[in-house]
């Protein structure tokens, strides 16, 4: 065993329980799963706190010695920044899933970090309440690791991403000293707000331990629309119509290019609700709160679209079990991509009114980089996020290709994933040397050993 | 002139045009203006530049000399942050007033620093938008001022405060290099968000310049009611009835307690809507899409609330003519109380479920501290945060009291103008010196030499 890691052993004695501290053949292969196919290290410990008071400790012991951590929530980020490197130690919050009660006053409620997703939907909505952010990953991914990437999903069109559902978080910094703001508060500007700092910065500034989450009224209504569209510009256009239409009613606008669509559903052999002869597919819902009247104007504005030329088709969910049918194809996307190989997935975001552009561009350089190639595009538009994946032999190749063309057309390398470890290498791409510097002086300023998920997002040295 | 400032003159000569820098008998008296009776210096040197890279100039010249800066918006901020210190250049956004287009497909909108909110209010109301904000100084508050101290206001409620409302900005560092987002993207999680460290910093970490802005679907319907109430808790019952029965419609939650409201419709000879015998009114309001349905879901929940016994009394407006006269009480409590003196204006805010321990609490304290001061009380209830000003000869004794049991009962010291200079030394009793000790890290990382803002929100040193 390292002597560094004796030491850290040494000077948590007393100040963990026995489950905290695996070592050896204790440590369960499970803190080196990853994503990805690139290689993680087993760690040689792996630290297991119960509570903020015990990661304080922890992080106090391991900025002593120099002891790097990487912090992991559920594993399931997509840019590996919590796979496990050489020399690091593993702390999982995994212990850490209190819930406190729906405070009805606020709609607020106070989840450890460990707690998954799901639960904390789960627990909004049993007390009439719904947690507005949603993704694939519910099941496994926790709130710290949602604040650590700012998670977005399928809703941000109409309630913002993470960053929008969190009140306050009390983080541990790189020192031990722990830093609160869970008193619930919808305002609250006494100096600066640090919460803001520990939201998807990826774990490199601090251990979220807790967070005081923000909960939306539970809608009375839900209602979505599959529709197949002549065109790209078709989608912009019912975007912007059903926007200035339905105002905040209007909850998801997602799209499914071809030929994903016709494929997926042949090989998971899906009753396909309209028939698939065009170009794009757009699922799109609303949530509201009058029973009376909001199918209705939900039904009268797609009848307007189809009117207008910008729909072609469209089935519009009748009952809750065709809603979930309908939304069913969205994760079926992954479904299928997750079981094509070899398969490049970006995760861009493009300024909407330069989306054709783009995907004009992207196409044309992603064929010249690899001309075998085929492209699987999904996402959500009403974000300007797209899920950009291509089955191909070249993934360096293509990917250096794709998003120089996110660069030129002014988007973004990573809309919700993150850079972590494996977008490093394209964040020039996305941010100036600037920008890069000014998050380096931050970082040394919170951190100044090192030690908290190094190297993720950029190097200190340039 | 102190040697420092020429200096900087000779540094900046030829970098900025005749207009941009006034020395002498040339500074005009408003850049000492402040709201409070506190003194303000004339300053030696006023800098005015057009642009981003004059701005950039400037701050690198400062940097150099070590020459300290205010930075101005509409100066109408309300902790002294922009109240020029002895030995302070005055660094002035008013000649960036440019603003561009609404672009309609993102719903968005990118304004220079020194643009007036209404400007932005009604540019985007002109375009068939609606920016969420909106404050009584909106004449003259600016756009960077806003971002500044994270402008609340009559509406975070529903559309959250300022920070909700920037997609991203553009800022000069201390030393003169430019961050920017202004690519309007709604998804982009390349790095640290560095736009979050501008938010509500108070001008500390940089000079915001530019700003990405989100602007909402302009509302088809709005409709607002002032009721007079038995009680705070039957104020706080109708507000968790109106959140669940109206969702996103409720946009507005605002209280007035008495005496003020039946006073100043006196001294201001108002014609009062409802008769004032009540110790609570609540103005609240809708925005919503739907013409044939928002006002009656609106006028049946008032009415099931006056049934309930939660509202005595209550008028609705039923014209665009009576929303303005109904809204209009709001801005008179300002009216009314500016013209009272001497007058100790407080800005709190509180978790919602502790708001009447709060004013027990608070009521008792003030009375002890100065047993005729007199106080009036009025907020933003929806948001947990009263403006709570007393008429009292023994300011420092009541403030002391009052802000003392915020703290006791988990609130902060200042729910939306700041902490600036004016309120510095009621700091520790919302943030711990850990909190302090981490702003005071992130300033030193990204203004070494402490040029901006200096001792607004804490001093440097402990």
């Amino acid at each position: 065993m390292a002597q560094q890691i004796e030491q850290l052993i040494l000077a948590l004695q007393g100040k963990l329980d026995s489950a905290a501290i695996l070592v050896g053949d204790a440590v369960d292969p499970r803190y080196s799963d990853d994503l990805s196919h690139e290689v993680s290290h087993r760690p040689e410990i792996v630290l297991r706190p119960r509570n903020t008071g015990e990661v304080a400790e922890i992080l106090k012991a391991c900025n002593a010695v120099g002891q790097k951590l990487v912090t992991q929530g559920g594993r399931t980020g997509l840019a590996g920044a919590a796979r496990v490197q050489a020399g690091e130690a593993v702390l999982t919050l995994e212990r850490m899933t209190a819930l406190s009660p729906v405070e009805p006053a606020t709609a607020t409620v106070i989840a450890e970090a460990g707690v998954p997703l799901q639960i904390v939907q789960e627990h909004a909505d049993a007390a009439g309440f719904m947690f507005a952010v949603d993704i694939g990953a519910r099941g496994t991914a926790t709130i710290g690791g949602n604040i650590s990437t700012n998670a977005g999903g399928i809703r941000v069109l109409r309630y913002g991403n993470f960053r929008a559902q969190v009140l306050g978080v009390e983080a541990v910094l790189a020192d031990g000293s722990v830093v609160s703001s869970l008193k619930g508060l919808a305002k609250d500007n006494s100096g600066y707000d640090l919460s803001q700092l520990f939201i998807g910065s990826e774990g490199t500034l601090g251990v979220v331990t807790r967070a005081c989450l923000r909960l939306h009224p539970r809608p009375v209504t839900q209602s979505v629309a599959f529709c197949a569209l002549p065109s790209l510009d078709a989608a912009m256009e019912l975007l912007k119509f059903l926007r200035a239409r339905l105002g905040t009613l209007l909850s998801g606008f997602e799209v499914i290019f071809d030929p994903l669509m016709s494929e997926m559903a042949g090989a998971l052999g899906l009753q396909p609700p309209v028939e698939l002869n065009a170009p794009v597919y757009v699922l799109t819902d609303i949530q509201g709160m009058s029973p009376e009247t909001d199918e209705t104007v939900f039904a009268e504005a797609l009848g307007q679209a189809i009117e207008d030329g910008l729909v072609a088709d469209a089935v519009l969910s009748q009952s809750e079990r065709e809603f979930q049918t309908l939304w069913a194809l969205r994760d079926d996307c992954n479904t299928y991509l997750f079981g094509l190989e070899p398969m490049l997935s970006l995760d861009v975001s493009l300024p909407l009114p330069r989306m054709g552009e783009f995907l004009a561009l992207a196409r044309e350089a992603q064929r010249k980089a690899d001309p075998s190639g085929r492209d699987y595009i999904f996402g959500h538009l009403g974000d300007g996020n797209l899920h950009y994946c291509v089955k191909t032999d070249a993934p360096d190749a293509v990917a250096r290709a794709v998003l120089d063309c996110v660069a030129r057309t002014g988007g973004s390398i990573s809309a919700e994933h993150g850079i972590g470890l494996d977008k490093k290498s394209y964040l020039h791409l996305s941010r100036s040397a600037v920008e890069v510097a000014a998050m380096r002086r931050v970082k040394a300023a919170l951190d100044p050993n090192n030690i908290l998920n190094p190297s993720r997002i950029f190097d200190m040295t340039a």
